[in-house]
This record gives structure tokens, C-alpha cells and sequence, in this order.
């Protein structure tokens, strides 16, 4: 795609979110639309665009995929940050901070039934889409649950990392591409966006708590460097960057089995992480 | 319908409900799944079944529309009950009461994508009910908003009394008719299912205000009674009887407008409540 007709098709996501929590929704509405300004890095609807253009899929159906994700993911932030009781985002006071918590429940179902509303223009395709994403949808439910269970918890176990790490991140980050493939009626491929996704999931996830391991450690929060110096890891923060690193690499090599170089900026992000943490110096 | 038919085909709809929250949903499945064993009147899906009936829509799409209807209602009354602090619902704990409120978040998240997703094998009709379906969410939303920020205040308005009973109650009554004519192709007729379930809503709030007058004083809730006390009505419990009554008549009215008898169900309740509150003595 070329990068200005990836940003017009952006700025088409952006009005279609807005669209889909601004009709007769009151004071939700206005702070589902303040949240959504506040912008991110929108990398699940480019992902979406990114793939749906190389896989050939009309142009509309494009932006009705990348705004559903891109829906869904805010929805998780909303809801998270209250679970959390995180009091910033992206340089704003949370949506629980600013309008309480009742409104933060109701701004995001507001958008979580947007990301659904988003698919109707995907027509005969809509039912699968809706099953795909609802799987999905109910696996992050899984992973937020097993997170909060697990607060607190001196965890020692790469393995349950990994799996918390997975289905917390993972199912938006696969959607994008799972239902630009299903829209390509590319399901045989799906395994493969399954894979990239939760490679990059783990990786992503690792590379970040690298960033705050000091700050999870007092809020007794799950980190990756925690995890592996419990578990007698010698120069955990070393370690930790090993995994991720290979886990993008192995994000890497199942993003280029995806058709078409649809898995292409995927990859390109994936390579992005592994400079930055080749480049950085950790100490030991 | 035949009500052996009628049973059989709820039967169907309790078993689609609980198949789109356990699928790999932790404990947030659980908790949905024993929410939902608690029962309740299912008028919804009655409701959906019955207009499907009469309006010859497919088996199949009855039930899904049916579920749909039914996980929506559920998501709004665990997210309420949250906002609320209610504690007890249907002789049993509520949601965030017995698993917290991070949980009962979650548990409202997995009913509300559930019901998107039960509309899944809707085909082709899909995109345009869950644009309808979106609409209305958007609506109870905005209900349920203008409700918490009424919380407490001292209301003296028939006309946002009103407002806020459709608000919270009408989109839920009048999304399994709206979906049942959709597919029927009776769109034309989607305008009489907005004025019944609207006029429903506004009866049934009253009929249920005036069994709880003094445990909303005592609360702050807004209450039909104390409105028109409030508004100088001497005698404000048969006022708020006659409001009643008057709105399930309206309703009748434009329940009967509706094709091949697809509002008789809701008709036929509008008529009990219409019984109900003409036998009941109401204290002066």
C-alpha cells in the first residue's frame, strides 16, 4: 500500500470510529469520541489495511475490518485501565479518572458494540467475521481474567507467562490479519496469523516489561524479568531481552508464510522491536 | 406458536446462549453461564420467537435473534447491577457481589460480544441487524447514563421521567420485534414496534415503581410517584396507576398495528399488566 492511500484509508478509520459512538449516545459518546482522540499508534487497523490491501480485498471492507479492531482494542483499554486503576493514557486522565466509573463501564460497551456495529458494511461475510471476532473477544476476556487472578502473585513459571501474555495481547493483534484473510477466503492461512500474532504478543509484551521493571515490581504486577530471576536466571534482564528478541524472530518466520505479503508490516514492526532491543544496552 | 413449540425452540435459545460463553472463557464464562441458570422471564426471547413465528422468518434465525436479544438484556443487567450496587438478582448474589468488579466488567463484556456473535447465522442478513442491533445498544447507553447522572436529583418532569424509562428499557422491548420484521422484510412496520416498546417501557416502569415507592425514597432513585408528588398531583399513586394503564393501552394499540400478528405476545402482557393494575387497591 502506499503510505498516502494508508493514511487517507486511516483517516477513513478514524471518521468510521467516530461514526459508530457519536449517534444519539450523550455524554458516552462524547468521551468514547475524547478517548479516541487522544490517538495510538492505531496498529491493529493498520495491520487490517495493510493486509486486506496485499490480499486484494475491496477497499471498504478494508476500513470497515480496521475500524472493528481498532474499536475493540480501545473498548479493552477503557475497561483495563478501570480494572487496573491506571489514571493515564496516552497523556490523558483515563476515561473511569475523568467521568467515573459507571461511565467508563458504559463508554466501553459503547465501543465494543461499535467494533461490531463497524462489520455491517462487510455484508455476506458479516456472520463469520462476527464468529471469528467473538472468539477472539472471548479469549482476551480469558487472558484479563487470568492477569487479575494472577496480581499479586510471585510467578515463577515462563509457561504461564507466556499464556497470560498471549491472551491478553494476542487475539487483537491476529484479528487484523485473520479477517483480512477470511474476507480474502484465505482461512487456510489463518494458522499462520495465529502464530505470528502470539510470537509478537510475547515479544512485545517481554520488550515492555524491560521498560518497567522497577514499576511492576512495586505495584507487584507480572514481569517478565520477575519471572526469570524467581526462576534462578543468573542475569534475568539479559535473559529477558534474549526472548524477546527470539520471539520476534519467530514472529518473523510465521509472518512471512502468511500469502501475498500480507504478514509484511507485521514483520516490519517485528524487525523495528529487534533493533531496538539489539540496540539498547540493558544493564546486567 | 404452539407452546410446546414455543418451549422447545426457548430451550434452544437457553443452549445458544450458554454455547457463546464457554467457549475457552475462564472463569467469566462460568460466572456468565451461572447468571444465566438464574433465569429470569426471558421475555425477550419470547418476544423474538413469537414475531418470528408470525412473520414465517426461518427456525434457525428466530432462535439466533432470540439469543441475541436475550445476552444483550443479561449484559446490561450485570454492568446495571455493577453501577447500581445492587446485590441481589433473581434470588441469587449478583455478579460483581459474588466475583468482584473486575469480574463482573468481564462478564458483561463476554454477554455483550456473545450477543453479536449469536446473530452470526443470520447470513446474508447479518450487516443490517447488527447496524439495528448497535443502534439500540447505543440507546440503552445513553438510558442508562442520563439515569446515574438523575441519581439523587429531585425530579419534577413527566416528559425526562418518561425520556429515562424508554431510554433504560424501550430499545431491549423493541430490538426482538425490529429484528423479526427486518427479516421479514417488513422494515415499514419497524415504526409501530418503536412506538409499542417504548410505550411498554414507560408502563412497565411505572407498574414496577409503584411496588417500590418507599425503597426508592430511601434510595434517592427516581421514582414515578414521587415525580408526581413532586409536580403537586394529590393523590400521585392513582396518578401514577392511570399513567400506567394508559401507556400499556397506547401500546395495545400500536402492538395490534403491527403485520400477520407479530405483536399478539406483546400485547397479550400489556393486557395482564393492564389486569394487574386495575385489581390491585392502591393506597391513596
Amino acid at each position: 500500500m502506499q503510505s498516502n492511500d494508508a493514511a487517507s484509508s486511516l483517516i477513513q478509520v478514524e471518521q468510521r470510529m467516530r461514526s459508530l459512538v457519536t449517534h444519539d449516545v450523550g455524554v458516552a459518546g462524547e468521551a468514547a469520541v475524547l478517548h479516541l482522540s487522544a490517538g495510538g499508534s492505531r496498529i491493529r487497523a493498520r495491520l487490517a489495511l495493510h493486509a486486506c490491501s496485499a490480499l486484494r480485498v475491496p477497499h471498504d471492507q478494508a476500513v470497515a475490518v480496521a475500524a472493528a479492531c481498532e474499536l475493540l482494542h480501545n473498548a479493552s483499554l477503557v475497561h483495563d485501565d478501570l480494572q487496573d486503576r491506571d489514571t493515564q493514557r496516552r497523556g490523558l486522565d483515563t476515561v473511569w479518572r475523568r467521568h467515573g466509573d459507571a461511565a467508563a463501564i458504559c463508554v466501553g460497551d459503547l465501543l465494543l458494540s461499535a467494533a461490531y456495529g463497524a462489520l455491517a458494511p462487510t455484508g455476506a461475510a458479516a456472520g463469520q467475521l462476527i464468529t471469528r471476532m467473538h472468539q477472539r473477544v472471548g479469549t482476551v476476556i480469558r487472558g484479563q481474567c487470568d492477569d487479575l487472578a494472577l496480581q499479586g502473585a510471585k510467578l515463577n513459571s515462563l509457561y504461564t507467562y507466556e499464556r497470560v501474555a498471549q491472551g491478553k495481547s494476542a487475539p487483537l493483534l491476529i484479528l487484523p490479519l485473520e479477517l483480512a484473510l477470511a474476507l480474502a477466503g484465505r482461512i487456510d492461512a489463518i494458522s499462520a496469523a495465529v502464530e505470528a500474532g502470539s510470537l509478537f504478543a510475547v515479544g512485545y509484551q517481554a520488550a515492555d516489561d524491560l521498560d518497567d521493571v522497577e514499576r511492576d515490581a512495586l505495584n507487584e504486577e507480572i514481569n517478565i524479568v520477575a519471572v526469570l530471576a524467581a526462576r534462578g536466571e543468573r542475569q534475568p534482564r539479559e535473559a529477558a531481552r534474549a526472548l524477546a528478541i527470539e520471539r520476534f524472530q519467530q514472529c518473523l518466520a510465521a509472518a512471512a508464510r502468511l500469502p501475498q505479503d500480507s504478514g509484511q508490516l507485521m514483520a516490519t514492526q517485528a524487525r523495528r522491536h529487534v533493533a531496538m532491543l539489539t540496540q539498547t544496552r540493558v544493564p546486567a
